[in-house]
């Protein structure tokens, strides 16, 4: 093109593809108007020679802009500028565009913003923080070909707008799952698919809390329900737990005092001690419950994953007065990052908890619903969670070996029936915080009581979680944890 | 095995496969303890002859019930029901089973639910009613492809517990989006990954407003978008909409009466008018905005889609003193049900955001997030954007076409210089509601202004995507209209 050079330092030495850096060059002069739409450019023999880069370069770099919609070529071969212009930038507006974004806000933020999780531990460091499952051992070529399948044969439905109550055949899968091993007589249509358990407890709570509606919640416990309790407006009553669960003579205590909404708690493997709720507090609780006209929402969080004997049946599975909003996922059992829960309640509330997930958004991965309801219908999960009972079970009776073996003076615990995680009491005089800070020192990540209190508190205890570490891993973490301890100084324990 | 016999009738004709029959019968037997762990079952050749099947299908339903876990074959290839049971249903626990899910809510439900969207029309109904994009023209196999990638090179990464924030690599690449095409100099930090815009907008509402906070919005407008704002407990105030787009001389009114927190508008292509805000008020809008210290929250939903002349740069792009929260989609460029929106805002405003994202759900789908990233930097997400503007655009002027042959007389508008949608004025005596309903009845499915409206009150105006449907379909669509019309009466048009 006449007038026209490219102008182009070549030689400075640069970790971009040699193509790429006249591609952009090239698109530079474009942008500017240099190059103006439906400008002939040059020859890639020409353009070649001129900037002493072999041809095959330049024909890479004019494909790459071909195939940005920068360029087009004619029949004839010959290559111009295109003269409909692909993803220009936008032209200013009044006011001329800034140069980075302002540091400051413009307007007042809110006060207290919530107190954000653990970052995860670095490298080399081997954690027992959090009762994650072992994502190494799930078959992500199978998770990938349902995908790849689910799209292929129904992708256009699938990848439109869907319902947000969540892909009906995953809802009947999760329905048939859950009425052949938890006891839940339920349809599909009394299942609604969220954004892992978190996400169902952030739909109950706005389905059905007001600003200052009174709930309680085991304390210790799990913080990020409360976060998402506290953030639907919930005024949070901590209530105790001891080896049978939930206190519900604190309950009845309470509700003397006050109106009580509702009642938050993981009754199957409570969080973090994994004691399961007794048989006499079930009934008492649910019996509270319909006096009281409370709603009791139970998170189930890691159903499968009990090592002695069955499992117990959900409270939601003897609730005949439309109490439970039962909670569950399978984040635990699958991955954590394909955020799959599902709530299940009575369907007046579910057509209230679908308009407000309509407005918060919309509704799920419906491609990756249908994958994973194909993974269920064909038992592929049903395969997964055996294998993996069997592994984890494995894996606790390694940690429980190794803690007896290194810390038996220092820590006292049962072995869990099930869960992800070991809760061990701190022997006196054993400083948890500052064990906790040791181990990182010392190579490992592990939490202590005071992580889960109600009010930061600390708690003489630890949490070992054990499902995502190899029995290798796990006898190595707890000789860094003795390690650690030994470099801690011991307190005096105060009785709180 | 002696005294047991499998009681199971296969005459009766069931779309269910034969092995699937047998393999259920034998579970049921298995569960109810008619076989209890560790029992011998008769021999494949035995069993298919007592039943009178092929061998070969008793021999699929024992793989299928060992791939479940319920029975197991020895070294001799005999065959016992597993002595460690998989998914046995959970025991029951104190209180009996129920048979059904109960009816009623045994606590108060809220009393306003949200009014929920349209349903999806009938089938064989053509659909003007819904500004999504065509996901017909999706290469599907493309992100399928990228998915399976994404999981393969970093599979066991992308499935744990990821950044709320989103995936670094998406971030990137959507500022990298932003900053060459929309004038936002961002970097991955200042973007934040959410669940399509209208989680963008959940979120900011849920991070910026307390109750009773008031939020002016654009009247007519998106009613997902105040559903959002009110979930939050925002206090709405409908402001005006002309032909510049939103009357700022109005907020100007509006202050002086009270205290704004934050504005949401649609700047780019109003919603549903598809106006653009003027320059002018553009300005307006900024200054007003720092002298009073309010959010403008700024809905670009679609801004890709611009036919005449380049897109109009963001307000966002201009905004110096950070006061302006953006909020972008990839569901009008790829697809809805993928959930991929983003929004872009100061940092101390994303921090706040962030603890808000954990308690909502934690995180996005990081696979999914990190496949589109590869589609970002491919270009392939460009390619496809390129591809459709020019497929929108031509689908844009078949309908005005149409509309000019067969309305001319009912419909006054100005074909939209961007956007997926002709908004149109009704001609007087055309009474847009009772057209609609004829609409349906006559196989084509549209909006009328009543549906934008902040009161519900009748506009005299409808509202005609076209992004998703073919030319043909769009040319049926307005005979279909015209037919409908032709049958609806005319009202004498009362000025409100």
């Amino acid at each position: 093109m006449k007038g026209w050079d490219l102008t182009l330092d070549l030689r400075t030495p640069s970790p971009t593809p040699l193509f790429v850096r006249i591609a952009r060059a090239l698109e530079e002069d474009i942008r500017r108007g240099r190059l103006p739409p439906g400008a002939p450019l040059p020859g890639s023999r020409t353009l070649a020679e001129s900037l002493g880069v072999h041809r095959n370069t330049v024909l890479a770099a004019y494909r790459e802009l071909e195939t940005q919609g920068w360029i087009t070529t004619s029949a004839a071969r010959a290559t111009y500028v295109s003269p409909s212009l692909p993803d220009v930038p936008a032209r200013p507006s009044a006011g001329a565009p800034r140069a980075s974004m302002p540091s400051q806000v413009g307007f007042p933020l809110p006060v207290v913003p919530l107190r954000r999780e653990r970052p995860e531990p670095p490298r080399g460091v081997l954690s027992l923080a959090s009762a994650v499952p072992d994502v190494r051992l799930l078959p992500a070529p199978i998770l990938a070909r349902a995908y790849r399948r689910a799209l292929k044969l129904s992708g256009r439905r699938l990848l439109d707008y869907g319902e947000p109550s969540g892909h009906p055949r995953l809802r009947a899968a999760l329905a048939g799952m859950l009425s052949s091993l938890r006891g839940l007589a339920v349809r599909a249509d009394d299942v609604m698919v969220t954004r892992g358990s978190q996400g169902a407890l952030d739909l109950v709570a706005r389905t059905l809390l007001k600003p200052g509606d009174t709930v309680a919640v085991e304390a210790i416990g799990y913080r990020p329900a409360w976060h998402a309790l506290q953030l639907a407006g919930a005024h949070l009553v901590p209530i105790e737990v001891d080896g049978e669960g939930l206190r519900v003579d604190a309950l009845e205590a309470l509700s003397r005092r006050t109106s009580v909404r509702a009642v938050y708690l993981t009754p199957h493997h409570h969080y973090p001690t994994t004691v399961t709720l007794s048989p006499a507090r079930r009934l008492a609780l649910l019996a509270w419950a319909r006096k009281h006209r409370v709603a009791l929402i139970e998170d189930d969080y890691d159903h499968e994953f009990h090592y002695e004997g069955r499992p117990i049946l959900p409270l939601a599975s003897a609730d005949r007065d439309g109490l439970v909003l039962y909670v569950g996922t399978l984040s635990k059992v699958l991955a954590p990052a394909l955020r799959l829960g599902f709530l299940v309640a009575p369907r007046p509330f579910l057509e209230h908890a679908l308009g407000v997930r309509e407005a918060m958004d919309r509704q799920g991965d419906t491609a990756l619903e249908a994958a994973v309801a194909e993974l269920l219908e064909e038992g592929e999960v049903q395969r997964h969670v055996r294998k993996m009972r069997g592994v984890y079970h494995a894996r606790r009776d390694a940690l429980v070996r190794a803690l007896e073996r290194e810390l038996a003076g220092s820590l006292t615990f049962t072995p869990p029936a099930g869960g992800m995680a070991v809760w061990a009491h701190c022997a006196p005089g054993v400083d948890a915080g500052a064990w906790v800070r040791a181990g990182l020192e010392a190579g490992v990540a592990f939490t202590s009581g005071g992580d889960y209190s109600f009010d930061g508190r600390p708690v003489p205890a630890v949490r070992l979680a054990f499902a995502a570490s190899k029995e290798s891993e796990l006898t190595e973490a707890v000789r860094r944890m003795a390690r650690a301890l030994s470099a801690t100084p011991r307190v005096k324990r105060v009785r709180a």
